[in-house]
């Protein structure tokens, strides 16, 4: 006998789980599409030299061979996120694709990193992008957010979307002075800000020799957080006619404007937060769980210059966002946050007490099946006493009771196995009550 | 620049293609839902140990390394159908799994075969299996013909789905005289009668030497196909009381009389499917769709005995049915069976056409959507013709103005953009008329 011994970081939930990781992947989906974003799938495994175009995170990678195949160099691995793909999807594509180009996209990557809490080697990531041609409109970069508000609204759970634009902190820097190296330096130690607290990020300045003014500014400017308008106000402040430190706060003042509708407890602008990528260019976006503050951003992303770069010469420009789906739902089931209770879809569970009334139990399960209500009949002529048990064990709520049925009557008792309340009514009527 | 070049067997559809297999999905995942089958999804990587442990197909198997690492021995590998992991999943978790346990697994499996029409190294299953806790009702082999029947109806595709019992062929060779390994060797013989005909059959089995008039015999049961009940009556003129193959005729019976509501155009009895598999051991199932013949059998399984016995002492005995998805849904984009004509799942195009009625075009989105109604606002204030272009290309179908809308009267004029025809009417107004 083999023992099946679970693998570390490849997570597997279970039976309750599964469906509640769906409901969230639904809404998840269904709020993309409300915003007109399409699907797109793209195939797990990748060519090696496509997903290591920019060299970086090689060692993660897994790479694919046949079991029983010679060993030689890796030409195919598993993609170990959804925007390389994206990227070779849309240059292979081009032709076909329409812009802007909005697509959804939920699955799957890989990542041969070494398991910890909440990290995994297997695990959904949930992206949406929009890839313009040659040009973007801002109001995208407006549009990303609004998307992440609904679905944690949906979800139930309450998230600050934090807004930065890194135009404001680049433009200011160059304000100040400091050339572009000097200026990704800064930038790298602004980022830690939130770890290593506003001191050692002073510290770190003074010794890349910038004089404390300076460094006392850019602080001052990275420390500002709040309220969208308070933000664009105190930065105004800081008084710079820089032209790209003002065309940054005329965007953000856009999507300012068009998230209105979202509450400042919801929606913070915060020009602390910088995204570790040197991808990005304008917009960035990190989302926080005020009620599970040791989750980090579940959710982040921003504004680029060029997708595809590598693989095609046009220049594509684009804004994303990706909500770290797994991760936040082994948190949530971690905290017990996620109704977990139920073991199937199934909503009546019809009870078949004999041979009988077979017809009567098959009627009625079509009609209900008809209405869009995920029905079973219990699977054998047995005691009701087991046929009860299967239910509750499966956490199915409603338990159905052919025995008074007839073709015209159509009369049938319904038990709520929740509050153990029955009724009888005609089927119909019953089946109405639920879809109210 | 690095060139994106497609790697052969691992299919990607076009944007409009994406939409369509998405709602084959999403059908065939409803109608499993509809009937109790309770989601499941496993990870993609198995220990090398756990695929290996019938030893079969091995050399098809992927093998995952870090592109970094050292290789070594294969420890980790890409699944290559649903059935080793849901018994694998059903071992680990069997303190946790309520039986009968039945559950629907829609995902990629991957097999790493020389690529041809219609196969894959990448592919979609669609899979039902049903598991018992040491006994299982025949019920469940009723349901999922069943099952079947009513995804391909609402696929809008004709199917005919070819039941056989295992049963009734080996009760039959028994009471033949045959030993098992006979019947066995037997089985393996008539299995070929589609592609080589009967009398290719009837030399093989003379060369068994099996006498011409048990050669005849065992053609005369495996030539029987057609109706259920027509099947039955012949299979019981061929006049043995031997209990194996009794009861399978009492097992047929049972799922004919269940599934009498299926019209004999869909649903035949065919003594001579058999399944290459020796897994099975009552119930057998094969469909084809007479509209699309080359296809062969898209979709196939049946009864067996015990699902994890390699991985836990206890008898697990299941029925199960799995859907060639890529399969299918490559034919029938191939056949151009399927529309593809939509590029997003947007329904309504909100034109912009003014800053002035920004805030107008943001409250009518946020109404339709708010009605479950996919909505995009034109990206930026645009030329009317360019918006009209966007709307067409993406297969959008209605587009919609804001210039008459106030908060109180909330007029608007719609655009349907196939017909031409254009109204003007109250917002609540059309979207009431779009959910009937």
């Amino acid at each position: 006998m083999i023992k099946p011994t679970p693998l570390s970081g490849f997570p597997e939930w279970l039976p309750g789980q599964q469906i509640a990781e769906q409901r969230v992947i639904d809404i998840i989906r269904s709020v993309y599409e409300l915003h007109g974003f399409s699907r797109l799938e793209t195939s797990a495994v990748e060519r090696v030299s496509i997903l290591a175009a920019k060299g970086e995170i090689n060692k993660e990678i897994y790479g694919l061979g046949r079991l029983q195949g010679t060993p030689g160099r890796w030409e195919m691995a598993l993609h170990f996120d959804l925007t390389v793909p994206l990227a070779r999807y849309v240059a292979q594509n081009s032709g076909a694709v329409n812009f802007p180009f909005k697509r959804w996209q939920i699955q799957k990557v890989w990542r041969g990193e070494r398991p910890q809490e909440g990290r995994f080697r297997e695990f959904y990531q949930a992206d949406i992008d929009v890839i313009g041609d040659g040009e973007l409109p801002l109001s995208f970069d407006a549009e990303l957010p609004a998307v992440i508000h609904e679905i944690f609204q949906k979800l139930g759970i309450r998230a600050q979307i934090n807004i930065n634009n890194r135009k404001v902190l680049l433009g200011y820097y160059q304000s100040l002075g400091l050339d572009e190296t000097k200026s990704a330096d800064v930038l790298r130690e602004v980022d830690k800000i939130d770890k290593i607290g506003a001191d050692k990020v002073r510290e770190a300045l003074t010794k890349m020799e910038i004089d404390s003014q300076t460094a006392d500014k850019c602080l001052a400017l990275c420390s500002l957080k709040g309220a969208p308008q308070e933000v664009l106000a105190k930065a105004k402040e800081l008084g710079t006619d820089n032209e790209i430190f003002q065309k940054g706060l005329e965007e953000l003042a856009f999507v300012a404007d068009e998230l209105s509708h979202i509450g400042s407890e919801n929606l913070i602008f915060n020009l602390g937060i910088v995204r570790g990528l040197d991808y990005y260019t304008g917009t960035i976006y990190e989302t926080m769980l005020p009620d599970y503050p040791s989750l980090g951003s579940i959710c982040s992303g921003g504004r680029y210059e060029n997708l595809a770069s590598q693989f095609i010469n046009r220049k594509l420009p684009g804004v994303g966002i990706s909500i770290g789906l797994s991760r936040l739902i082994s948190h949530l089931f971690a905290q017990n946050a996620l109704d977990c209770s139920r073991q199937t879809p199934t909503q009546v569970l019809i009870s078949w007490p004999s041979e009988e009334l077979r017809p009567a139990c098959r009627a009625i399960a079509a009609a209900l099946r008809e209405q869009g209500i995920p029905t079973e009949i219990f699977h054998e002529v047995a005691a009701l006493k087991k046929q009860i048990r299967y239910a509750d064990r499966k956490g199915i709520p409603f338990m159905l009771f052919p025995h008074q049925y007839t073709e015209e009557a159509q009369l049938v008792e319904v038990k709520d196995l929740k509050t153990g309340e029955q009724v009888q009514l005609p089927l119909l009527s019953w089946i109405e009550s639920q879809q109210k």
